[in-house]
């Protein structure tokens, strides 16, 4: 017999039936509600559906292309149904996960010029999730982010800022990872662990390795007259060992030919390298991918040109 | 009949057998080798069991507490079978998948005072990961790491960089997000996704708004005379924001109770602040945080006093 989708509610034996490779027939914005997982913290109180559905799809997010049904209530008494890969699911039930585990619209916390907020708005794009943004202007007040009610929000006083689930997440990066374990469809990270390894090498490269050095409080801080070289200096740097991994690992994006994290850390990168008027002659790949990046829907409509904050004379 | 684990060869119906929390019955010396994944991209070659196989823990890195078994040869001929949660698999066939997957030793390219070495190490440790250590002095012959011979292994001059598996990887986070895919046990990411959140939060706020702007090479260009006031201007800043998110999150460690990725991420941190005559003062969580760790032994032996490449003077 169907059943709905149920999270484990014990420690007796489940049955679990698969079917292989299936995510064509999951359309981007469901974000695979029938994907779930056990979520042991909760085997003692399996009457709090709400959460143990909630924790539930992070737990998969690396199968999702394989469709796990949990058939419940599962236990000595139920037998393992069978479907054909590619028929669908009853509809009424696959929303309902998702939408627990969402309190209201996500809220993002963004300064249309932020590399980092940038990122974000790429992945949210990318996953088809509808948001609010929240403009924090980083110069305008001597800088928006220094007020006591973001600090409050957001004690690193940077954007981006991301309210959902219940929670604000701060660091760009993690808060795609977050989307990507919550909302996995479309991924952003590689099924191999070998390719999940390059995408944040190559992520990190940029997110550790350039852009704080090359962002406002540390431009600040090296004096007017320096900002220039000093960025210019700390994007090249990176970008000389960024060329040379790219030239092994891109297809048609920096690590094959899906479009993956490192993706939404490189077209905002190349963004700030264009604004420091870095020569990317000597960057034949990662100016190659970049225009590949900016002719995608959701890279055009996440750009720090199109954003609610866009002044008009930078406006597209 | 209870089969060797074996990865998906087909998208047939697969059946998966369950149990509930288990660990306890996996010493970390036992990488969780039952825990395998389907590998969707070798759905074409069953033949090629060890890419399989080898591919395969990375998947349910996520449900390293359930244990999922795959009985194999699998279809619409097997059958279910059930074991009591806590019994033991075979042990013939519990280390196969791990052994297969890793080519040789692990080698880790480390420099002893590399607060980022230090994390990898740590995670090296805690997992009881078997390595090798290639010492690479930052400093002497004006940094090895500028070798032709290093950066073709690594092209962003820069420790650690691990090879295992076949694979180089750079960027410490990376290294350990691979680590806690490829040999889950003990985990160094939290179950709930929301609690991920808040160790890559942790972790990046650490590894990409204080380390980078207080690492050598940034020094070096600050020059001499300002680079105790950049370095402390660095961490004390980050630290104001890192002591506010901790009151909240932290339990015994960074987040909650168990150690993870954040904490490998903090006690380097503090050791760097330490070098650099930082205050703690105003950082109590931090120093309580950094105390706890320090007594564990797996943060005792990755310590940068006793490491291969440690000099006499500063040995512990």
């Amino acid at each position: 017999m169907l059943g709905r989708p149920l999270a484990f509610t014990g420690t007796e034996t489940q049955i679990l039936t698969c079917w292989g490779p299936a995510p064509r027939f999951y359309p981007a914005q469901n974000r695979s509600p029938d994907v779930l997982g056990p979520a042991p913290r909760f085997y003692q109180d399996p009457n709090r559906s709400s959460d143990v559905l909630g924790a539930g799809p992070s737990l998969f997010t690396q199968t999702q292309t394989e469709v796990l049904t949990f058939w419940g209530p599962t236990g000595p008494k139920s037998s393992p149904s069978r479907r054909v890969a590619g028929t669908k699911l009853p509809d009424p039930e696959r929303g309902r996960p998702q939408r627990e585990m969402q309190v209201g619209k996500p809220i993002l916390y963004s300064y249309f010029r932020s590399s980092c907020s940038w990122r974000v708005r790429i992945a949210l794009a990318l996953k088809n999730i509808d948001y609010e943004t929240i403009a924090v202007n980083l110069t305008k007040d001597g800088g928006q982010q220094f007020s006591e009610e973001f600090q409050s929000l957001n004690p690193m006083k940077q954007v981006p800022a991301l309210k959902i689930d219940g929670i604000t997440i701060g660091q760009s990066l993690a808060i795609i990872e977050y989307l990507e374990e919550t909302r996995p469809t479309p991924r952003l990270l590689p099924r191999d662990p070998k390719k999940r390894a390059q995408v944040r090498m190559v992520s990190d490269l940029i997110a550790s390795g350039i852009q704080p050095l090359q962002n406002l409080s540390v431009l600040k801080q090296v004096g007017q007259e320096n900002q220039l070289t000093w960025a210019q200096q700390a994007i090249t740097s990176g970008f000389n060992a960024l060329e040379q991994i790219l030239q092994s690992s891109a297809g048609r994006y920096c690590v094959g030919d899906e479009v993956s994290m490192a993706d939404l850390c490189l077209a905002p990168q190349v963004a700030n390298a264009d604004r420091f008027k870095v020569d990317l002659t000597p960057y034949p790949t990662i100016s190659r991918i970049n225009k590949s990046l900016l002719a995608l829907e959701a890279f055009h409509v996440s750009h720090p040109c199109r954003q609610p904050d866009t002044p008009p004379e930078l406006r597209a």
